[in-house]
């Protein structure tokens, strides 16, 4: 980690950039794959398979028998804490159900708004380097509250042109009857457009690598919705010098290993912490599987020594970190304080990993300093709260009016002989 | 309009498919404005508002003489009522706010989120053929309620480098401090990247011309949120052989009026029905000031034949509209069946234009099938409700063994690990 010691605030904000991403080469290669399923569909995603996950899958679909192994390898271990955090997933998610709103805002004039769940969205689930079938829960638990009709998944088989078992076991347990053997931007082509096998979605959710972001950020041209912009992930953590120091070292490399462009931020008034968190995670790294990826990441990383812990809340909201963790000894008043953050982990004993699998909040958040103006998934990402309205003739006479002045000084006529035509019929 | 009588269901994605927008050549010229406001700032906007608007403003910025100037030209029936439409925009967009949602997923496991305001947003206003004064109430006021600290506005100034009363007054009302003289690609350009006089925002909202929605889809590939992807206004209409044909015939004329390439969607079970509109929309048509705006929309509108209401709603479903009108006998259960669609006005007493100006619902609404994926402008898109967990010794006593199993199972070790060595500090 670079260090640096009281930075003026005027240096935070070019001290903080996130490395830019080069997309303009990626584009053109991204944008091939896409025309190609929009045109060949099914067979292209079977070619694909062949060329990057190194087999043809025998079927684009994940069958009823793959589906029984898969039931067979995970292990019951497994299987209890994948329903432990369903069901925390769950509780927290059902929570943010709105009631319906219905106002009467002058009398006669009855206006509400009612959740609609998206009908079809689409999940993208990465394989790759770890089968993360913890972001099925994150994105399935709450499609199903929500009650979307159709879900899609896609993910990339391996070299036997299968689906990793724990991911599998994951969908069908949330009830995902479409689950397609496709990753990379040839997965999202399938549900943006749509093929023989793959129905087309109205959103697609999910992380992926930057062949799948870029492609996600592409169909949107195509009037696909997607759930957020994304970048490498990140983390910050403000510890005082009462933080244990191995908590802060293990979060931020529990950061660091996502990948060698992960961000990881330490800010701390205390000179002494900030040694001893590197000292904790010299030690730490040594034992990580991944450790390599870790060590690239944590080589770009970088320690504030500021004055105080206002100073450090303030550089924070700059930054506006994916997660923020807070090892503090005054968190409530630090805690009211956050402004910028996807999602924040207060005190010692709250690791970020807990939001990441199972305490019961969504793990799809905000990178890329997104968090300023996006929020993570949830519920109201896969619903659109619809507004409906209803004017009684007492209600017309009243508004009436109102309407007719404002369209007349917008120049609407038509929109205010609306009104007119209806008013001289109430009162004839 | 052209009337189609009695469509196969699966010739209906056909024949409602939008005009495809081509944007490519357009893409260019917008790049070239933006990248000039970036480098030169104020002076880019002083050379576009005399390249575009015909004049060089003295001041870019909306001095305190011109608010006053405004105070005096706006009659006082359109003050009371923009009072009367604000009024009711605040008490349906109130009512949105969000109660802190807090569970405890499992003992010690404590999980929130909190709504906090987007601390700086943009709002663009078109100044061009109307002055939208009623956009700055629809995305003002959320935003006040929200509790934005800085909004900044900008619209195009006029020739003689002014910017039109209604458009100051209302802004001056909700007490938007930053007023810019900026239209077009460049006030967007100003929001994204901020000049001197004007601060950069995290999330732009409004409508515009093909510059403006170019702009915004633009500008979200340097980090900036946009309120919603932008098409032409739409409007579909369901009546039944008892609607009254000539509000019907109003409220697609008030649609048509918006420009040219307004969508105009009429959809009954009655023939009888669609002939009375066509003549009533001929002869509204006459007397209108936009009538040829209008008339040209006209050309390109569609009426369809259907079997039943059922029929007629799963076609409006489909094709997802901006807005949809109900005119029929057995409104309620209707309405049951919205599925995809912005806003929904319902019964012969509620004109589209209530919901434009005044009965408290929003009207920047998704357009272009977007309603499948996408709600309106709501408090919600001013805020983010943002994560927060705290976890006792107890509760990751609870909850670690199901982090540590999950992690494992996704190879994350120093996910697993964060877990574990607490877990040992709690146990030793």
């Amino acid at each position: 980690m670079k260090v640096y010691k009281y930075p003026a605030a005027s240096d935070w904000s070019s001290l903080l950039k996130r490395p830019v991403m080069e997309a303009a080469e990626l584009e053109g290669r991204v944008l091939a794959i896409l025309k190609e399923v929009q045109e060949r569909g099914d067979a292209a995603l079977i070619d694909f398979a062949l060329k990057f996950d190194g087999a043809a899958p025998k079927s684009l679909l994940a069958t009823d028998a793959e589906i029984a192994e898969a039931k067979v390898l995970v292990s019951e271990e497994l299987k209890a804490a994948i329903q432990v955090a369903k069901t925390n997933i769950e509780k927290f998610h059902t929570a943010q159900k709105e009631v319906q709103i219905s106002v009467e805002t002058m009398p006669g004039v009855n206006c509400w708004r009612k959740s609609l769940p998206i009908e079809k969205v689409g999940l993208y689930i990465p394989g790759g380097t770890a089968p993360l079938f913890s972001t099925i829960l994150m994105l399935g638990v709450p499609a199903t509250i929500a009650g979307c009709s159709q879900l899609v998944l896609c993910t990339p088989p391996n070299k036997e042109g299968k689906i990793h078992p724990a991911i599998l076991y994951t969908a069908n347990l949330l009830g995902i009857k479409t689950i397609v053997k496709a990753g990379g931007a040839q997965g999202i082509a399938a549900m943006a457009f749509g093929t023989a096998s793959v129905p087309k979605v109205y959103k697609i959710f999910g992380p992926g690598n930057q062949y799948v972001t870029t492609a996600k950020q592409l169909v949107t041209k195509y009037g696909v919705a997607i759930d957020m912009p994304a970048g490498p992930s990140e983390v910050a953590v403000i510890a005082d010098k009462q933080a244990n120091a191995a908590f802060v070292a293990a979060d931020l490399l529990s950061q660091a290993e996502h990948g060698a462009d992960s961000q990881v931020v330490l800010i701390s008034d205390s000179e002494d912490m900030i040694n001893r968190v590197q000292t904790e995670v010299d030690a730490q790294l040594e034992k990580l599987s991944r450790k390599d990826l870790a060590a690239k990441a944590l080589d770009n990383s970088k320690a504030f020594l500021v004055k105080d812990m206002n100073e450090a809340m303030a550089m924070s909201n700059l930054y506006a970190p994916e997660h923020l963790i807070l090892q503090v000894e005054d968190l409530d008043n630090l805690v009211a304080k956050v402004v910028n953050a996807g999602s924040v982990f207060i005190g010692p004993y709250t690791p970020e990993s807990a939001g990441d699998y199972a305490s019961g909040t969504n793990h799809t958040l905000p990178t890329n300093g997104y968090a300023t103006a996006y929020a993570g998934v949830s519920l109201d990402s896969f619903i659109r709260k619809v507004t409906f309205q209803k004017i009684t003739k007492e209600g017309l006479q009243k508004i009436g009016p109102v309407i007719e002045t404002m369209a007349a000084a917008e120049m609407l006529d038509a929109h205010k002989n609306a009104v007119t035509l209806r008013l001289k019929e109430i009162n004839k």
